[in-house]
């Protein structure tokens, strides 16, 4: 997606050509126009398979997730809660998930009741790293007998390993850019790819 | 507002006569056609204000704040984090809100760059009961030299003192749904005002 590579060139941060930094449009701060554009290619790419509902992780998953929900006629969203008081468990489809930017282990919940069998649901996430976050939700899905009809991303980091462990897990992925390596804290994109 | 009122008096659970909760469309299910109206609705409230920018709270902000900004000709959003690393509180303007409902302390930070002086500033929250949060998005604002243009609730408890301290402080306030009480565990709507 020309646009948002444009946009990463522009206006990310590279730190230690290992961390990328966009919260001036998507991670702190949102550009509006570049998000609604951003909803509306994941809806054209997964525009070839029925999707009943969006999953997402708060919080900066939740605009995308939206705006793509909007270009999807109105499917719902849902976003699982990071850390959910241990009380609301119960009733709770959740895991553990590590961050290794964090380098901490958090919990991922989404009610029971939000997650109905036998729906296609599409996995939204702003970043794919090592994939760790998108497969928490994806196991969520699978114990909720959902299936995951793709994992659809805004940055991959495709030197990292997350693509290729959610492919040999047998997801569909589409990630709107793909970032092949950093060099001297610039972004350089996979050409081929996205 | 009227269809959000329906929405609420028809998937919203009231608790002990004290909490209401809205995951169902709000909290962690996001109902994308409404969320739409309420950004809408926002918009044609303060359409008589000049707003450069909207300011909310993370997670369930986010998308309310989204939809407003995308019916206000796409001005910047910026949610404020809960919580965030204390090594990145240097560059942030920073407070303290207390939550009567979970009964906890936390810290909300937004990045001094995303808050440009002089700017005018609406801020957007789901929910107005102590006011505790506003008044915390109100107090980074007043730090950061920006003018407060409004601030837009979508769910009120009127039986609550967040208006009054509001107003008190000179602040605008818009809800899109008062609730006066609650009455058998079912929120009770203030005609009169919203």
């Amino acid at each position: 997606m020309k646009e948002l590579k444009e946009r990463i060139i522009h206006d990310g941060i590279v730190i230690d050509n290992r961390i990328l930094k966009v919260d001036s449009f998507l991670n702190q701060q949102l550009d509006p126009a570049l998000i609604c554009h951003i909803g509306t290619e994941f809806a054209r790419r997964f525009s070839d398979t029925p999707i009943d509902r969006i999953v997402t992780i708060e919080s900066s998953g939740i605009a995308v997730a939206y705006a793509a929900a909007l270009a999807m006629k109105n499917i719902p969203v849902v976003f699982a809660r990071k850390k959910m008081p241990s009380h609301a468990m119960e009733n709770t489809y959740h895991t553990s998930v590590y961050s290794y930017t964090k380098e901490e282990t958090y919990e991922v919940a989404i009610s029971k009741q939000f997650l109905p069998a036998g729906e296609s649901v599409l996995i939204i996430d702003d970043f794919l790293a090592s994939g760790e976050a998108a497969l928490g939700l994806a196991s969520l899905l699978q114990e909720a007998q959902c299936n995951v009809a793709g994992i659809g991303i805004v940055i991959e980091k495709s030197f990292q390993p997350g693509r290729q462990r959610l492919q040999e897990a047998g997801y569909r992925v589409e990630a709107l850019a793909q970032i092949e390596k950093f060099e001297n804290d610039r972004p350089v994109f996979n050409q081929a790819k996205s």
